[in-house]
């Protein structure tokens, strides 16, 4: 093969982005949230971007493959999972017992590397695209669809953190008027039209109250609540009852495939998951024992494109739905996001993404929602651009930290205005 | 996109290739046999090629998608599928009757459309490739394996055709000492050291003492036994009773989900198809029953190589098996199992091959198998070039056919010697 494109160089670039006073279960968005970008440089000289998750669990299991990566061609994107467990294995070891609980279900140290492995494969389907002069959805196997639809992501919010960083002009949304009013501003600056709400905030009575004021501002367009886990069997099935008219899907109302199958029996409203289905061993359970009817694909979780695009013949085949998942992200991996949803048939549900509440960024050009969808990128690779001189920034800001910020923790953001604030264990209500 | 990667035309080449008298429960493998040659030309003047069945039913549905096909890019895999189903709309209402029953299960016009799918996408993987002087393996994600190792196909054979055709040196291999003489030539010509036999064609106590015969001529070696379907539950069960301490697994021994289900329940063989799950439909209900413990996956049934990935995902997922089936094929589809075999992990079991049958080509250097494996070519596209005289000869041999050869029918070939032959119903035994 030629050896343009061999990988001769890989850069981890820390970073700390602004990101607002986003409510959930755990606690609240830390003013600041670490991210990772990858860059992967060939001996063609040319420069691939991912990004993944940049806590220092992360890190640690990055940083030994950035390490093993050069003098791999960048094609090699399926040894890329045998080359990490084998450069990581001594982490491994000492990591096995990781588990920070969490918005994505029991965290493994499994699962921290494929999230690892996939800012490198993006990457490199980045590098490799560049050099090819093909968007990275003709390396997988080419676009189904010229633009990809996107969901408005509601959260209950404050105007402000407590302990200050970045301030927005969005205020508080606290009530069923304020989360109105922000899928309203979200509609219009965006043109989105189906509407998600992050809950598991307040009393199921008040997030069924918002989600109802929300079918009466935006009639027949669907709906979401995702409670993150936080309610008992009984609670999401009284929740269900009261939404069954107007919800597209409940996400995540309990936890764990048990509780999630025994709702799942007793309601019509399909359930959707970003957390007890989140890596490929998760899945014969749940799909077995009907747990979840949509999957809530990441490919930050899932290890990359390819296996997002694996996932989804999987549900294809089992007749189990396919979203997208986001945790708060930049727009490399908006990008890569919107490259794979466009290969995959069959994608029934809008995607979700944080990006809109992002108002920093590492690329040049920010993407922009049209009718509530991005289109699909024609341009060679991800066909973004890295804004050097905002990485730079950015990464300042994370060597300028004293610590309380590289390891995202809502609940420790939270003790800020609560002091007594402990992750609420399940189910809360 | 880069214009020099549209589509400029298809050619479709229809052949016959000579084939040795090999006997299945069904009959005889005709002297001849059809497949179609796929060459997809871009306006860069790429050519790629792909090879699939060439029946009439599939030349039927190959004819008006290679007429849809320029203009489209070569990259444009993932939308080659809702292409062929568009197109081939018609042809489908009114074949939805097909059902030539058979070695690969029930025939649904579905079936015969995914395979001629597969011949496009490899010729355009072959064209892409060719044009970025990148290998089909890399185009797939990068192979994760240097070589391929395939197993020995044996099967009871006449010495020659009673209609004629080509001659070969190999005789008859009708007992025991005729399977094992069989299997020491191809180890001795191949190296293959995995070896396979071709059931279903005498009692079951005969080809029990043929395996018995194969496991003291090579202790220790994988042995595999395919009926293709011909016996009862019973009888199954009887045959894996007998050989479970030599086979690394059976394969379709009964026929269909509910009686492969039964044998399973019965046996700790493990049970390998490709009859009652060749189509992703099929999967779930195989899968939930424990009716198969490998997939014996084929490109040309799932709709090609990207397919195969996603059907290896679901295997690797569910903790099934996965191998790859072949029948009579050409150097073009082995070129093409070759690649994708390449890039699976896990593929735990050597692949199957006709290959070695077949003594002619339309590709110009023969492959050539050491110690039983192949290389996995680095060189663009497939690695192969059509020997295009060679083409031209197998494809007059097609136009002088009165008829007979066009269409394999392996029933037909055994009435030649035995005239009241029909295609035995199952359970035969």
């Amino acid at each position: 093969m030629d050896t343009a494109m061999m990988i001769d160089t890989v850069r981890l670039t820390p970073i700390l982005m602004a990101d607002p006073p986003l409510l959930n279960t755990q606690g609240v968005h830390q003013p600041y949230t670490p991210r990772l970008i990858v860059e992967v440089v060939t001996k063609g000289g040319v420069t691939g971007v991912g990004e993944t998750y940049g806590d220092g669990k992360y890190l640690d299991i990055a940083r030994p493959l950035a390490e093993a990566l050069p003098g791999h061609p960048v094609t090699d994107l399926n040894g890329l999972f045998a080359l990490a467990e084998q450069v990581c294995g001594d982490s491994r070891a000492a990591d096995e017992s990781v588990d920070a609980g969490g918005l994505r279900g029991v965290q493994t140290t499994d699962k921290l590397r494929l999230s690892v492995v996939s800012g490198f494969e993006v990457a490199c389907l980045d590098a490799l695209g560049k050099t090819l002069g093909l968007p990275v959805h003709a390396l997988l196997g080419g676009k189904v669809r010229d633009s990809v639809e996107y969901s408005a992501y509601l959260f209950y919010r404050w105007a402000a953190h407590p302990e200050g960083g970045e301030s927005d002009d969005w205020g508080a949304a606290l009530d069923p008027a304020g989360v109105v009013a922000q899928a309203r501003r979200f509609a219009r600056e965006h043109g989105f039209t189906s509407f998600k709400l992050k809950g598991g905030v307040f009393e199921p009575d008040e997030e069924i109250a918002a989600v109802r004021a929300l079918a009466e501002a935006f009639p027949g367009r669907p709906l979401r609540l995702d409670p993150n886990g936080a309610w008992s069997v009984k609670t999401s099935l009284y929740v269900a009852e009261e939404l069954k008219d107007v919800l597209e899907y409940l996400e995540d109302p309990a936890s764990g495939t048990d509780r999630m199958a025994e709702v799942a029996a007793g309601t019509d409203v399909p359930l959707a998951t970003n957390m007890c289905v989140t890596t490929f061993p998760e899945i014969p359970e749940a799909f077995a024992r009907g747990a979840v009817q949509i999957v809530l694909s990441d490919h930050h979780y899932w290890g990359g494109l390819h296996r997002t695009r694996e996932l989804a013949a999987i549900c294809r085949t089992f007749g189990v739905g396919l979203s997208m998942h986001s945790n708060t992200h930049l727009g490399i991996s908006l990008a890569a996001m919107t490259h794979v949803a466009a290969t995959v048939p069959g994608l029934g549900h809008a995607c979700d993404s944080h990006y809109p509440w992002q108002t920093e960024d590492v690329i040049t050009t920010r993407h922009v929602f049209d009718g509530g969808r991005l289109a699909v990128s024609d341009a060679p690779g991800l066909g973004v651009e890295l804004d050097r001189e905002r990485l730079a920034a950015l990464h300042r800001r994370w060597l300028e930290d004293d610590g309380t910020m590289r390891d995202r923790d809502d609940a420790s953001a939270m003790r800020v205005a609560e002091p007594g604030w402990r992750t609420p264990s399940v189910p809360r209500w």
